[in-house]
């Protein structure tokens, strides 16, 4: 089924870009947690639309109504059912393409499997808008897992060719970690920072965009934690982070580089801190066997360039078979990678709760 | 549940190095199929050790007896379970480590989950070896997916910062997939190949190891497959791929390089060939949204340097807490990339199982 | 998880019985479907409240919104989610039982189980409330069911000790199968229909309640459905129908009266009808093996009498653990029988989807 | 997949009457237990055949060989995998019914969805020896109970209209549960169990069958297991409970005979027992809401007459379509309702299990 995930946190996301509302039901959240609204709706607003030179003008308030779940003030144990309306919908927009299937899109293989019946306005359930019920999930699950020490935060690690800093992978800080998260441009280095911006803005005027990297990181996880083989931190974390539109790819620790290097150079050392078994370095990103280690989980996924762009591409009529040249008009994010930020953190938190 | 993987074709896996045998069982073989016994052994010997300067010297024959789900010589339509004997086990050579957690190795993480009763003598189930039941399943699998016209193949595509060429993303031919994979020493250059070869020797003689990465595909897949969200090609080719020890990172089509390409670049532009859509280059390797789209399905995934080596490493004694050196004996690859080529096979294999 | 069933026809359902609203996600609705809503909204009529002498005063219109899943008047291919609001909440009339348990409730357990913070007004997240989006979902179920020739229907087989007609094991019907399951009150016959009516009143009168049993069948179902063991015919139908708060028992065909057969009673001679293999008899209720036969499906259901009943009963309270009596006001039904016919229809029809 | 079940204690069971071996792999099985294994056989024993005038002639020690999941003595954390040979597997008996389904059996069924390739050999993978894996799956899941303080146990309630004595529902004893459950022939009055043996006698020697009812039991649970609406005490039982074949029906506390009843008489008050709410009879069996009150579980399980009888019975040629007469030979129990006692047991302790 494709819009689950988990079995100890499940989430079952539903609704389509252009549909009445979209949403989430969540179940295994336990009873008695005094949820923190106010800070749910702060951490999808991070994701939400219309923020910034670099994201869509389709602005959407994005704020969850919250139906079941929850009584008296507290979780009373049965599922939490969030909703949110789709109350800036154009489908107007899209009716032009109805036949040309946009490059980079899922317009053509949604067609194939769908046999033309997929609803495509605005991407349909295809789209990044289909997020928002994550980050609602995400929200929730970082705020279980704070009451447990846990900290989940990410940034723009690369950005059109510019890098961030990398986050320390030793030592990070859950303090340092919520302020990085928290910025409006989410990245260590406001330099870089400033020339990704700068990238985007070009790319956009360009009729143009471009892609790049996020880096995630989750402090104060217990060893542990995850199982061998099929349902390790690898590979729950990488189930559910493939479900962020536009991800092409996913490496924990050293992941492609450490391919490079010598067994001796790769294996991290065990040592003591603080009466506790660490590793010196992390080239395992936190996690060994499937099984989490106690040092930082790292994964950074690849973003791949916003497929809508003003430029003309080719495509062919799906009734008619010939080639057409389009343009995609309606509202896009020339960058879509500061808006996957809180996706990426949410993606993180939901999957370790999976994994507790 | 750490052992199972997928629905439509499930398979369960048990077993650990050291106990009397290892196996699995697979759920959802249609009834009324003639199994080639001999191509599934064929396969199996691929990933099996002791081929070659760069395995192990653990030999074992890994002959599968297949115990349930046949009869007069076709499926039955009940699940079939093969065993593997463990005949070559020596598991005096871990005695010595029990308390000295390997770097690199899920020794430390198993001790913290399991209480200190993980069995992790030659890894346990954390083991290599557990692969094994893996590519039986997926040699049961790509018998399937032959019956359609689907093959699946891959090679070394860098092993040591050493770079085979790479597939042919839009054109590959199944016939030269089989013949790369078929190979004793699967790469499509042989010149880089030798290179690769010398490099594993001359890590052997250092008693270091080397990663790599493997490049797997898919062709003759059918456009339409999958499910958007959580249930697409990359969730579940990448769910099993990290089942596979040592697996740190995957990639799907242009992956973390497209991450710096503008989106004219790295849209894939709609063509027609033969009266069929497809797409002029392959950036999507094969999916787009999560659902096939008829184009090779491509992968690559990094593959950490074996952890075991004969280099003095720095270790923590789990019971006094304090640090010691330790030389990892026993039998071991200096670069397990080889042997792990058909179980990426497998992975992809069954991950198309499930997908279709 | 708790709520929800399935896999290839997955529902989700929320909510409780004071919550904002209750509703239901369903995952596995084929694309290109043009739902009947207004068959929809009556076959969820026949379970809403307050249309009769014999059920509760609470009135709600129940009628569901569907907010994702459909597109240009047919099915997307996304999940639906229906989402019913609670207009008809008193939850003042639950107060003062906060502390003393229900007897025959589920107000005790689901306290031990959530540590007091369950949401028990109104029968929270355990109401017979819950079941409106499992007939929601049951009503898309017998849609998709009828386009394949397959009807699901039901009547009160019992009540208050007097029995109806039963159906024809063999020859069942389809018009005579709806035509009982949308009667007012659906009994084949109905001089003991009058008697059932004059039974509830008369409990009701008395400040108490009745049970009974519910048959349900289904026609039109090809041979060769299910799975041996594990998700046959009687596993799925069963899990399904305990999902309904009251039912206490099950069984399919001849059941506990078979059990005091002779095999050579109880066995079902093969015969041939119109050129296909059938049944003499149906002591089977269409289930060989776990698998369909192709004959009508059968099975009855034990309705518990109604737990909420207005004479004195003795329970404990929970704070002080001192035996109090207690009167339960509040509006119920003296007999849920009648509204559980479209359920076990509902349940019938969603476990069907998942049997094929 | 029909072969599996559970999910926090996942059972998959595989094999077929005739194929090489039969087994099960269990995955959520704690590490560092020291299993019982010579009460694991004592308890097979019990289900075994050839044991009684009232058993098949079959004749197979059913030794499980446990193959994965221990070491040194105690369980590590990894699935167990149990064999147990076919040594005793007549196949020639059956060759003659290939064409001829038995009545009351899965062969006409089971020829539907294979399509032919189903392997009816002595009842392929719908055969009652499909039970020995479950037992030993129930068995290991009796011993983590017993170490949590909870017992299981049954009896035959009924058998050939003959009744036993009723477990007594609120005051059962651990140790009378495990004394009747050890007998030879497990009822609770000797008068009973002796009419009973005389009924098999004299079906037996009639060519015929009896069927009958099982009551199981736990006690020991805790108050607060199970989930409400579909993962409830009695969704989880009733689903492994209909995958022990014949099973046709199953009630819980008072079931279809408190239907009959008023809810003033249904209903269990709640009284306080050394300091523990308590309900003072057990009319709801242990369960309200799907959760469990702490109170004895109870079920009854109808047995139907064992289909393979020795008369002569009407069936069709599946070749021909012509009508046959066919008698069945070979070796066959003329009542199994004393070897599914134990797998009673075992159903009732893999559910326990799952509902932890």
């Amino acid at each position: 089924m494709s819009c689950s995930f988990g079995s100890k946190f499940k989430i079952t996301v539903f609704g389509q870009s252009h549909s009445a509302a979209i949403g989430v039901v969540i179940e295994g959240v336990p009873a008695g947690i005094r949820l923190d609204m106010a800070a749910i709706e702060t951490f999808m607003r991070r994701r939400a639309p219309g923020q910034g030179a670099h994201t869509t003008a389709r602005k959407e308030t994005d704020t969850p109504q919250l139906i079941s779940g929850v009584a008296n003030g507290f979780t009373c144990g049965t599922p939490l059912c969030a909703v949110i309306e789709n109350t800036n919908a154009h489908s107007g927009d899209y009716d032009s393409l109805k036949d040309l299937p946009r490059p980079g899109h899922a317009d053509f293989t949604a067609f194939v499997k769908g046999g033309g019946f997929a609803d495509m306005r605005g991407g349909g359930n295809f789209s990044g808008r289909m997020t928002a019920p994550l980050c609602f999930a995400g929200a929730v699950a970082k705020q279980l897992l704070a009451a447990d020490g846990i900290t989940v935060g990410a940034h723009i690690a690369r950005l059109a060719k510019i890098g961030d800093d990398p986050f320390d992978p030793v030592n990070i800080d859950a303090a340092a970690l919520n302020a990085v998260s928290e910025k409006a441009f989410p990245v260590l280095n406001d330099v870089a920072g400033n020339a990704m911006l700068a990238a985007i803005a070009e790319a956009k005027a360009a009729g143009d965009s471009v892609g790049g990297v996020i880096e995630c990181a989750a402090v104060g996880v217990p060893a542990g934690l995850g199982d061998p083989i099929y349902d390790g931190v690898e590979n729950v974390i990488s189930h559910i982070v493939f479900g962020i539109p536009a991800v092409k790819g996913i490496e924990f620790g050293s992941g492609f580089a450490g391919a490079d290097l010598f067994g001796s150079e790769n294996n991290d050392a065990f040592t003591v801190q603080n009466g506790k078994i660490v590793t010196a370095a992390n080239h395992h990103g936190g996690s060994l066997g499937g099984i989490t280690s106690g040092m930082p989980i790292l994964f950074r996924a690849a973003i791949k360039p916003t497929p809508s762009i003003a430029k003309p591409q080719t495509t062919v009529n799906l009734q008619t078979l010939q080639q057409e040249t389009i343009t995609v008009g309606g509202r896009h994010d020339p960058c879509i990678v500061p808006r996957a930020v809180p996706c990426m953190e949410a993606a993180m938190a939901v999957a370790l709760m999976n994994l507790r």
